[in-house]
């Protein structure tokens, strides 16, 4: 076995590390909280399905990788709850360490693939980067809205912080951002979201 | 919201169960049992990886694609073990049922594109069907062979039955079966692959 096909297969083994790191998000029928290769798998089928929602045309080759690795580099990094505040101040500095760490077991060629692939979802100016966070925000705002909004509940989300974070979406996709602007106002209605802004 | 995206949508959350569908193989560190929805996770990035070593070249956007939808019948069907004799005899009705109601939940048009992606999986005549069955067989291959074998040792697998599975293997891509074969033998010799062919 050469080094290059030895080096892909031990990248292949380290990622099966996604499979524990854990979501705040809890699966459909009120499950078990979520982990980032579900949620990945989750978002990268959506992706292809919901494609006629990009504001533009995109690679959908390169949107479903980039749904695929995006969420990487929380094996060492950890998954940051997206209303964690403290978190969030340390967020880039912990991801870009383990970018660094787990793509150099790949040759040379793919660590820079993936490291680019990577940069361009975090730096979101591209069609195909402002897409995958659209997706990125919806996917767990359904499997929320399916267990009647037991995640913002558990976490005293407001209304202010939801719009806040779905404000990416918008520049993903118009129409998707419609979509959750319907399902937002239902749940602030409930109560499941509080309405203090 | 119109019917389309509400079909859209109604599917999305549907195919959440897959990670609620238990494979016999376990996660990497002697781990619990893989889902679904992770193995088709892991075998879409490893598809993407990989791809230089298909046999042919293959439209990698269709590779990812059908990765990520050729386990959903199991939502209905279960997941039938390579192994299970009994259980393969009944695995086609099973999964053409469950493929004619999860399908159904989608507009017409992708119902009929997923349909179609799906039976070109299982009709293996294609480059890419051939090169996702090289990558469905080595993603738990590298996993049982990181946990030294405990899948096979558990139901006291023949080197027989590992290599009229990976047969497929060969037909999607050489050196990936040159690989397997490599680890199968090692597994051999170290006794947890039964070598009563």
């Amino acid at each position: 076995m050469d080094d290059r096909i030895k080096n892909q297969i031990a990248f292949a083994l380290e990622i099966d590390k996604a499979k524990n790191i854990f979501r705040q998000t809890h699966l459909s029928s009120n499950g078990r909280n979520e982990n980032d290769a579900e949620h990945s798998w989750h978002m990268a089928v959506m992706a292809y399905l919901l494609k006629e929602y990009a504001n533009e045309e995109v690679d959908i080759a390169k949107v479903m990788l980039m749904c695929l690795i995006h969420d990487i580099v929380e094996i060492d990094a950890g998954d940051t709850y997206a209303y964690d505040t403290e978190g969030l101040k340390t967020q880039k500095a912990r991801e870009d360490a383990a970018k660094e760490r787990i793509f150099s077991i790949l040759p040379d060629d793919q660590k820079a693939e993936f490291t680019a692939l990577f940069d361009e979802f975090e730096a979101n100016e591209t069609a195909e980067a402002k897409f995958v966070h659209a997706v990125d925000n919806l996917q767990p705002l359904i499997l929320n809205d399916s267990n009647n909004g037991g995640d913002w509940r558990a976490h005293h989300v407001t209304a202010g912080q939801v719009y806040q974070r779905q404000s990416k979406t918008k520049a993903g996709s118009e129409q998707l951002f419609e979509l959750t602007d319907q399902i937002i106002r239902k749940h602030i209605q409930k109560g499941n979201i509080q309405n203090n802004s």
